[in-house]
């Protein structure tokens, strides 16, 4: 599992969209406050290999393109944990 | 806005996976309890479209392409009110 301390620090940008406590800024995006951590890992994973894809998709895949395994792991911590 | 108690009753499938509380069985799916009602709307049309694709959507494409635009509103209006 990842570090959720690592994960707040990482997760400024997420903050834009899935709000500043994971509950989402504009209605249309997803909640992430105790969202699965499992979930989250493969969501990540799925936009960073493009698997996930249309539609809102295009946003997530240049955001998470720039993640690595482990901020996509502390990221998880984090919002999981909200 | 959809109908709660409408959707309640039609969620008994989503259950299997998504729990009977929208805390999902699977730790790899998402919870939707409390999700944002219109993010639901927007990824069961996404799903049903065909615009989400990749990874585990083709679960959900196959449910989602049984469900009416009421259908949809109303399990959104169960799920967003968890």
């Amino acid at each position: 599992q990842g570090d959720a301390a690592a994960g707040k620090a990482k997760s400024a940008i997420c903050a834009a969209c899935h709000g500043a406590n994971g509950k989402a800024t504009i209605a249309t995006y997803p909640n992430l406050a105790g969202q699965n951590y499992d979930y989250i890992v493969y969501a990540l994973n799925a936009y960073k290999s493009g698997a996930r894809s249309g539609g809102q998709a295009a946003i997530m895949q240049a955001q998470a393109a720039k993640l690595s395994a482990e901020d996509i792991a502390n990221l998880a911590a984090y919002f999981s944990g909200l």
